[in-house]
């Protein structure tokens, strides 16, 4: 056999590595199978081609097929793959209803994950959707064209339900968040939520935190009401739901790659699996927490991107001369006029690995004070209180989002908070005040240290 | 002598000193001598008091003494300090022509720096000014409004001459901006320069570089031309100086404490100078810049502020128990709607300090291809080609003046460039595109070292 490689999955992390593959092997067979019709889009993009602010959920690709076809990158959509047969370097897939194998000489793994509604009763109604590929959102924008909606409900405060409340409401429709939890983000409490909170509801949204979904209702085939463990009833003519997403690992595990305890697929550093000529990477995978040391399943963009490059150079070189080094947990959202980030580990999270997390809270100018139109970031700082730093988050109407990377830097390199804070970050009255909230923080921690 | 802290000078270092010796010791005696009769403003504001962004020169005050006095810190303004008397550990200052002495246990010198305008032919005219306290801004704005001039000089196109550029174009004022190198801010170069240079011009801005100011030419006692290095002859009738900045060392030179080579105040790691209960902090010192490891004088505002603090606590506990680890040389500027910023050495430096500096250039759009309101950031990443990072500098219209911190904390802390190219920074699409600028200009490095 002639080297080929086979990617299953043709959007971020897929696309990455076929992409990192032809750069280092120009003359390497390059075929991607993708399960849908649609392939190098941007699924964050989501929210915002429903708000309407993205005027076409089409926009929201990226590259056609052609681009990569003119790259000597075969994109086959519509082509699920069925199974991965190592014994034989072969994938099983399905196109038209026909079965084909596909031999490769290396195999990259980039399925992603899915989203679904949990089965509470009621949950194959009209008008409940998850948000995960172009698909469901042209499925999504559909209903909220045609049977104009007036009131949503969004199951989950994560960063989709956060940009889902968003968009909904610039559609001009009335949103109830519901998460069964007490913090948003997943980790985000105090007085960080708070803000959060406030902003949402001075947007007109109703939130319930502490409130599980257990059923929805309907009129004729359609919801039209959500039933929360709290026995409340919100009126909902349309459902988002943003909570249990899960790789798509079945196939890996039908091959018998080993699999990890959250569902992802286990890779070395290299993105190799426990078969070595099949790599994966993206949504699919668990990945390393620098910070914590531990495994976790943690879908992003970026990481999955990343990953992407890492397995096409190693497979397309055939030796694993790229390594990955994991993820720090940096994440962003854009809520309204807050911009809201976090990095590292939540206190929980550091509890869990090991560590007596102490937390520090801050609320700084994000101007020079005597420059127009700056606001209050609140900065929220997990560290151990003995110099090391163990998470951040931020909220705030400005520079939050790109704040956050200086601790996720400092996290990932593991900078001390005392050479944090020393560290001389821009200032200029339009940007910063003489000392930046990132420092202000630190220095409250580093202070903390030194009682 | 009861201890008793004496600080010379009442603006970013100085009172930065005050508050942080107060927090270390509730008792300790404090005395402010301020030469000028302006205390705790921002100076960095004054380009934006002049544009009218800010509505009065006196809304740059932060704090007034009262302030200070509520917190048992003494101001004394109008006091100008003649002579430092280290053998007697006291100060002679002037007071209303008065001469005074003061006993001190311990003292911090934060005298700042001065500007002037170089001894040119016809310097000493009317409508020449420069900017570097409050009454300097009270004098260039009453000439402002007085005598309305309509065409502007400014020489020196660093961070305070594009401020200006920008602030007097504001006032409806033609603007020529002249500088005798071929670079912006000391450094900036190449594309990155250039496009900055079409943001002047697309805002009526005439830039002159490579010219040198010869001479003035003046109607009556008011300026009216410049007159540069290459026999050009400008039009202007009022002048900003914005070059040949110097640290106020005078009294400390005086007073036989080591002085360095770019004529600063030498200070050790706790800013204690040659003489051991003698402090100094701030534009009058010379500092430790991180990646060259040479002594510099960088005057900016943040680092003031913390050598101030360092230098309070280590005066009021009479002990070197904080230290400061020295600059990375991060600056921020806007012009206009375009941010620059730069970070650790420009290639001149890196040369200098013994580097054989490599320079990769990246255009990156600012957040996601698909999502409105974004815009190309231009980063420059200065390296030696083996994995050690030097410098960056970035120009765009938005998230640089942040973005650039993620520079600044790797250089600080020395992060290798393929550790701050796998850094997960935060992605969403209204902040960033999946792959984060800052991580496209560091993977082209590490693709240049890989080579």
């Amino acid at each position: 056999l002639q080297p080929h490689l086979v990617i299953i999955g043709g959007v971020a992390a897929g696309l990455a590595a076929a992409m990192e593959a032809r750069r280092r092997a120009a003359n390497l067979r390059i075929t991607v199978l993708e399960r849908t019709g649609d392939i190098s889009y941007g699924a964050c993009g989501i929210p915002y081609a429903l708000s309407g602010l993205i005027s076409d959920i089409e926009k929201l690709t990226v590259h056609s097929a052609w681009y990569f076809s003119e790259r000597g990158i075969e994109i086959r959509v519509h082509c699920e793959v069925t199974a991965i047969l190592p014994a034989r370097s072969t994938v099983e897939f399905t196109e038209s209803g026909q079965v084909h194998q596909l031999e490769y000489s290396h195999l990259v793994i980039a399925t992603g994950a899915s989203a679904s509604c949990p089965p509470v009763p009621g949950h194959q109604e009209d008008g409940i959707f998850v948000l995960r590929n172009l698909q469901d959102a042209r499925r999504a924008n559909e209903f909220l064209n045609n049977r104009q909606p007036r009131k949503a409900a969004i199951i989950g405060a994560g960063y989709i339900g956060l940009e889902m409340a968003e968009a909904l409401t610039a559609r001009g429709i009335q949103v109830t968040l519901i998460d069964g939890g007490s913090v948003l983000m997943g980790s985000l409490e105090g007085a960080l939520r708070d803000r959060v909170l406030d902003e949402l509801r001075n947007h007109g949204v109703e939130v319930l935190l502490g409130e599980r979904l257990t059923a929805f209702e309907s009129v004729g085939d359609r919801v039209s009401r959500v039933i929360t463990s709290g026995d409340r009833s919100i009126d909902a003519d349309v459902v988002f739901v943003a909570i249990g997403a899960k790789p798509n690992s079945d196939l890996a595990r039908d091959a018998r790659l080993e699999i990890g305890a959250r569902g992802g697929i286990i890779t070395g550093p290299g993105q190799q699996t426990s078969v070595s000529n099949i790599f994966a990477a993206g949504d699919c995978c668990e990945v390393l927490h620098r910070v914590s040391g531990r495994r976790v399943w943690l879908p992003l963009g970026q990481p999955a991107v990343k990953q992407g490059w890492i397995a096409g150079a190693n497979a397309a070189l055939d030796r694993v001369i790229e390594r990955y080094g994991g993820v720090v947990g940096t994440n962003a959202v854009k809520v309204f006029d807050l911009e809201i980030a976090r990095t590292g580990l939540s206190v929980e999270d550091a509890i869990e690995a090991g560590f007596q997390p102490q937390t520090s809270e801050m609320s700084s100018p994000s101007r020079a004070a005597y420059f127009p139109g700056g606001s209050r970031i609140l900065t929220r700082v997990i560290h151990d209180g003995r110099g090391k730093l163990l998470g951040a988050e931020m909220v705030g109407k400005e520079g939050v989002a790109q704040r956050i990377n200086v601790f996720a830097t400092a996290l990932y390199s593991d900078v001390r908070t005392e050479d944090l804070g020393q560290t001389d970050l821009a200032y200029a009255p339009p940007f910063a005040p003489t000392v930046d909230p990132v420092l202000r923080a630190v220095f409250e921690v580093v202070r903390l240290e030194s009682r």
